[in-house]
């Protein structure tokens, strides 16, 4: 590594300027830019490498419109018009893959027999990775347009039939956002509103 | 915003190279660096501009005590000898600020009188922010240490007393992490294993 901090321009481009988009340029995203937006973000920390996230690229029109149909109306066409739009889920017995995961403990005993752990560690840990997923995004040159409003049950049901353990928990589409449809930004807060410094 | 991609380098420094770390150099976080850190965290994408995440920065010596006393055994010197250990809570009336946050819509009414679907807002979108708050950390030379195996309920009385609607969810230890106490990299899955490209 040879830089200890990242440029201004860097910053920028991952939080600064960076922006959620609902509408997107016709332009592609390859099978290889979401590969490396995978490989990026499977870095990121998670609870004892539980890598609880299951990822799902929706980029033919078929899958698309399979996903729109269980959107909320006002975001099927944020669905239909971007390049590829990923369902987050995650995996209620990711604990099975933990002795190759995190090898030196047995994690897996930590959490067999206990779904309620399993559900709160999974959705926890699977946000995380989503969060990743959208920094690595911005960070490789694209755009990320996240969503919770649609049927997380039909959607596990569409998309996870043969992975009963699954669940869909929210969107992102993913493509380059067309800056002419955004409006201003949302007011952020100032530090002392929501942090305290002790 | 004059650069459309990161740098390798930079990519190494927020995902490639950057580890979770128990040990610490002995140099302080200034309280700087700490609103730093949230200025660009705050930058992060939530649903409808929720921003539920409630951060308590501790770095004094009597706050790290009291949150180390809440902790697992094998986590108290992670946030003892650390310069400072944030505790990431929610805020489980987050929508009473959705007028001021999220000014085009009515997004305080989606909530009102639904606690269920606060909560799962709320666990969601402050696990973003904490996902954010660790990239912002990295970005600006830091290293993260994040932990959940700590007493919630415990954290969430000793911290949160005053604010009954929030709730403690996970910690993290942030400083300048010391590489002579950290073992290899755990494994990272294939794309395949837990990616569907349709």
């Amino acid at each position: 590594m040879t830089t200890d901090t990242l440029s201004a321009d860097a910053l920028d481009l991952i939080f600064r300027d960076a922006r959620s988009f609902n509408g997107w340029h016709d332009k592609e995203v390859t099978d290889d830019q979401i590969k490396a937006i995978y490989e990026l973000a499977k870095m990121g920390p998670t609870s004892a490498n539980q890598q609880p996230a299951r990822f799902v690229w929706c980029k033919s029109q078929d899958a698309k419109e399979r996903l729109a149909k269980h959107a909320s109306e006002g975001n099927r066409d944020k669905i239909l018009t971007a390049p590829v739009c990923v369902i987050i889920g995650y995996d209620l017995d990711f604990h099975e893959h933990l002795p190759w995961l995190f090898p030196h403990a047995d994690a897996r005993s930590w959490f067999e027999g206990d779904r309620d752990a399993r559900r709160e560690s999974a959705f926890r840990n699977s946000a995380l990775q989503g969060a990743y997923l959208m920094i690595a995004a911005r960070a490789l040159g694209l755009d990320c347009g996240p969503m919770s409003g649609f049927d997380q049950d039909g959607t596990t049901r569409e998309f996870f039939a043969d992975q009963p353990n699954y669940r869909a928990d929210w969107l992102c589409s993913i493509g380059y956002g067309d800056r002419s449809t955004i409006f201003d930004r949302s007011p952020r807060p100032e530090f002392d509103r929501f942090n305290r410094l002790t």
